[in-house]
């Protein structure tokens, strides 16, 4: 009944994640609104619930609902202290009892799933601190999201549910398939995108697809988003977040102005990411003991700022439901759609913008829960809405000239709010690197099918302006940073063999004639993950690989009295853990020379009537301890001709921990994926895609440019040098 | 600049696929509407621009527009024999030019892209007839889509216009990406959905995933979708084909009719997919020499049933958008609003179903170009459509009694377009076991956002049924039921060793000491694709591999003369191919022995003002003829103790043609997909999933079951006993 036990660990994961996602969501919600006064019906009400009665309308308060204080610098003051104080709880919560819940945990989960092991990033103490946290840093006004730390918490659940089953804690594949199905669960609660969650567990979080894991992402994704919305936390009943119907027609003559769009998306992306890597280095140096400091003062700076731009003070989500409306029905929020406003409030957005971008590069991987989705969503709609305007200005002063002669005479015809909805995009997928979950998350929060094909085209620019600046995502720009052992998903020519990347020197054991003091001599002198193993002849011909943590658990696991081999032998060193001392002399086998042939393949069965006495007296083979039950037999090899691209196919798509070089039956070395980095480090400094060898794309923007503004390209290679500088 | 060449061809292939579709698309449309009359305006105008100037409203028909006759019954033949013609045309010329054109190509493509080869199925004339015999066939009237031979015909696109370039020309693997690319292109066209196409790419088609590939495939699909938008054939500005506004929400007591439908689903497919095969099976015995008479006589049958049931007279794209919208707006097309006519219409539309379902059955897979995805989504939305009337006539009959006190008062509660929507998600995912895939495609051609999750709810409940029943995908079962070589995505365990399925009895090539006879003999008694080559000594130790392919063309390019040994042999190859009967002994090198140790890696470079000349003086190595530089010198190897699951896995990710067994450098076996293929049907025979070691999926639906309807229980029961007969 394993598969059942696997869709009922999925159905209680999924529940688990949609109602940690309704209370999360709730509590955010209350604190946000704290901040900026209380309901006198009762403390527990947030400004919604607590203006209730008023239905159908958006109302900005409502005689229930006092703020804290007449006047304005009064209300500021309390603003700022509540901010200061959600971020203070917040980063020592972290600091004190779950360093991990820092940050976004994006880069961490993508490197657990490519087989890297993170003692406690799944632990419990990460989830309960991260859930109670994330609620206060939203609060707090810090420029973060909640979606990266969503798809941690996720994870965590993932993981702790599923450590509570036994074919889960033994099994590392599977345990990687449930935390793969979380993190699409995480998105579609964050976002309300069920679909939009899976393609991004298949785009950026899993290094290898399956079928199979898809499926379970599906329906771990469909089970928290219905449970999110049978809990229906904001009594909308509704999961697009921010409804919009752009019911009028793109013209081909804005792809003009969606181009700028797109680039703006990836200059956005690569600076941020530039940027922010610096800022990162400092935080290293500097302020490493300095988190919660940094947090309170990061926090008080946005909220002393960002009180005076109206875009800046309200959250991000409720900034850009209002700037995706369109002007009709409803949508003019702070006189957007005016046209005697329309220069205010242009430079209004353009502030906020650079504003936010600032806090963005400071703030992104400080030491409280914090994502950079919904930021720079944010970002990008505060910038988009502005070109919206912008257009709608030139198209107000010159209706009948150039290109907007194609517009229809009797209906509006540039719509802003799509400007700050592709913008919003292009920003996500700038910093992200990612595209057809955005285009996907992008329609499942809004419903503009319409805008799919735009959303495609700069989307497209994006990647290519990304790409031109050399840039890789967030995620993985930070795993490079951090140094974990990754390799990325974009393959490189590197024209050489794996010979040259191999390790030489390495540490085996071998088949026969080693006593237990040798083997812990070799575990103690070096701190490989693993050992080959050869014959005893000194012809190095390989007969298998074990793990150190294999050896370990026989090792420690040493009765009090000498082991008799044969297949139950292991039954024996469980037995008992003393007395090792006396053992240092006891020879270790690691061959199945005195086995029975049948016993090669499967690990012995241990009936519960046997007498394990009867197998007491020793066998013809003299005493010893066999280790050939946790001997892999098979390990992977490969010749040591094979191209190292080969090399990292296999690592990518297959998965081992080390491969083992292997010449005519002979050991002649051992690679892992840190050799693998390493060599890339060393030998390739700069081994990312450089411009020249994917002509391509500059090809393409060459032709961009013949058309388009000469401009547009001094930007870019101007961008170009600063990133590369 | 490959790379930018490779954007290029990426480029063009979506244009063409977009061009070709917009023609296909105007083309279909006016023979359909010539079987019931002409525009007297001019005969190249269909029916939709002969009444054009009546805009904004739908027209049933204007007075440019002149039926063939007012007499029914002469109306009646005019477009049975209108039908016959057409059919005959095409069966006609698929059998005369291009059998490859027949049936829907998807299975074949698969194949093609894990690594198979089919000659000719990408070609110019299946391209060609394909292309100009869809439109005859829809237009027919025949059962079948025209999305399946969309695919293909783009699948031919791509292979054609890349083959015109050397790069793409020589390397399978570049070939196979831009056939991806161009298979999602062709879903996307077909749809109108972008986004649907790439997943369909990556869920059904591309055997392993990669980012680069799907990027490919997002471009190509993006151009290709915007050339036919550009193109705008109907006139309409619109992408979405169904538009829909379902505005008002679902409600959760609904889920019980989802499920019905979702189970609809999984029994479609199951029973269409198990009487399809045993049409297939007759077909291929009986009729194979009659697949002209064939198709016109199902043509004939079609239009003769189907002119008396309305749903079944217009095309099924029609149909589809009549069943999904609301009532209110201009839904009440063919009276379906109306209460009185209720339960007429519901018994026109369950005959509907009936008919539809047998016309697919015997239609799928006749010589003709044939897709089953409209046809399963029509059958789905005229079931879906019945459900939903009758459940609006329960909600009527019972307004306030049940799960019907749920629904708001004043606003209509049950909307049956959504039922025929879910529905006909439902049989499109039952028949072609898809299913993200499924929900982004229904959603970018309807744009019902809101109804998400009811989607993913109803493909769940239809994966469940279809695992119950045990059958996988009718692409699957095509591949199957011809015996391609190609492992399913899907897993299973077999608890063997490589060692049991491996070939043992190998032909090899020695490493020095044969002659070109013996070599000769070799390949003409075997038809082996490619040969280990060992060691001399006698030792079998593994040296390398060559293929068949490689041997052919060096004895090929036999010069006159004998060829002196060295890297630059192979210029002299290529410069004469004859004389070759006096080569009989000449030695076959097929070692290094002689080789710089500097050349070993790298294919010899030769520059254009080198002289070969210098290098004819016969070297050390005495005379013959040295395959060196062809062989393969770091084949795939893998030690005979390896799981076949694992050999499995290899095989599906790394894609080799075939893999090495060697035990400590001495060759043991070989083994390839059709060895793993041919083990896996003799070992056991029924190796699909059977249903006791997926207990999972049972468990899932007992819990259905126990607050389900026991007859629910009852029917899948049943249909698994009749299905597993």
């Amino acid at each position: 009944m394993t598969a059942g036990q696997s869709w009922f660990v999925l159905t209680l994961v999924g529940v688990c994640i949609g109602l940690n996602a309704a209370i999360v969501s709730i509590v955010s919600e209350w604190l946000s609104d704290i901040k900026m006064g209380y309901c006198s019906d009762g403390w527990w009400l947030n400004q919604q619930f607590c203006c209730w009665e008023i239905e159908g309308e958006e109302v900005d308060g409502c005689d229930s609902w006092r703020t804290w204080s007449h006047i304005t610098l009064a209300r500021w003051i309390i603003f700022v202290i509540f901010a200061m104080v959600f971020s203070f709880i917040s980063s020592h919560l972290v600091r004190s009892f779950a360093k991990y819940a820092a940050g976004s945990g994006i880069s961490e989960i993508k490197c657990i799933l490519a087989g890297f092991v993170m003692q406690g990033y799944l632990g419990f103490a990460t989830f309960f601190i991260k859930s109670i946290t994330l609620p206060l840093v939203i609060a707090s006004g810090l420029s973060v999201g909640k979606e990266g730390p969503s798809v941690h918490v996720a994870c965590c659940i993932g993981s702790l549910v599923a450590g509570l089953f036994d074919n889960f804690r033994r099994s590392q594949s599977k345990m990687r398939e449930i935390i793969t199905a979380a993190s699409a669960a995480g998105v579609a609660v964050a976002f309300g995108s069920p679909i939009g969650g899976v393609l991004f567990s298949i785009e950026e979080m899993s290094h290898t697809f399956s079928i199979k894991t898809m499926w379970r992402s599906v329906f771990c994704a469909l089970v928290a988003t219905f449970t999110l919305a049978a809990m229906n936390p904001f009594r909308t009943g509704k999961l697009v977040l921010f409804q919009v119907t752009y019911d009028r027609d793109w013209h081909f003559f804005e792809i003009i102005f969606f181009v700028i769009l797109g680039i703006f998306g990836g200059l956005y992306g690569a600076f941020v990411i530039k940027f922010n890597l610096q800022v990162a280095a400092f935080r290293r140096k500097h302020l490493a003991n300095h988190g919660v400091a940094e947090a309170v003062t990061l926090a008080t700076l946005t909220a002393v700022i960002g009180y005076f731009n109206r875009f800046l003070r309200i959250d991000m989500t409720s900034s850009m439901a209002i700037l995706f409306k369109e002007c009709e029905g409803g949508g003019n929020v702070f006189n957007l759609c005016q046209t005697p406003a329309q220069w205010r409030i242009s430079n209004s957005l353009l502030l906020a913008t650079i504003i936010r971008i600032g806090l963005v590069v400071i703030t992104y991987g400080c030491k409280v829960p914090a994502g950079i989705f919904v930021p720079s969503m944010a970002i990008g709609a505060t910038f988009g809405r502005m070109v919206g305007i912008i257009v709608k200005a030139m198209y107000r002063s010159y209706p009948q000239s150039g290109i907007f002669k194609f517009c229809a005479p009797d209906v509006p015809c540039i719509t802003p709010g799509t400007y700050a909805f592709l913008g919003a995009a292009a920003a996500l997928s700038g910093v992200m690197r990612i595209t057809v979950t955005v285009v996907v998350i992008m329609f499942e929060i809004t419903g503009a099918l319409t805008y799919i094909l735009p959303t495609m085209i700069v989307l497209l620019v994006t990647k290519a302006v990304g790409d031109f600046l050399g840039t890789n995502g967030i995620a993985d720009q930070m795993i490079r940073f951090n140094g974990f052992p990754f390799l990325e998903k974009e393959d490189h020519v590197y024209n050489v063999t794996v010979s040259t990347v191999m390790r030489k020197d390495l540490t085996t054991l071998l088949e026969t004639g080693m006593r237990v003091k040798d083997v812990e001599s070799h575990l103690s002198s070096t701190n490989f993950k693993g050992f080959p193993i050869v014959s005893s002849d000194g012809s190095l011909t390989l007969v298998g690989y074990i793990d150190r943590s294999e050896i370990r658990y026989v090792l420690g696991a040493l009765p009090m009295f000498l082991v008799p081999c044969g297949p139950y032998s292991f039954l024996w060193v469980e037995r008992a853990r003393k007395n090792r001392g006396r053992l240092a002399n006891t020879p270790c086998l690691f061959t199945a020379r005195y086995q029975e042939p049948d016993d090669i393949d499967l690990a012995p069965e241990v009936h519960e009537d046997d007498e394990p006495e009867e197998y007491f007296a020793p066998t013809t083979a003299g005493e010893g301890i066999n280790f050939w039950p946790w001997v892999n037999k098979t390990p992977m090899t490969v010749s040591p001709e094979l191209p190292l691209e080969i090399v990292m196919q296999i690592f990518k798509r297959m998965g081992p921990r080390a491969i083992l070089v292997e010449e005519h039956g002979v050991l002649s070395g051992l690679v892992t994926v840190k050799d693998v980095l390493k060599f890339i480090a060393t030998e390739k400094p700069d081994h990312r895609p450089s411009w020249d060898d994917r002509g391509g794309l500059e090809g393409l923007l060459e032709e961009v440019w013949t058309w388009g503004s000469d401009n547009v390209s001094r930007i870019l290679l101007w961008s170009r040098r600063i990133l590369r500088r």
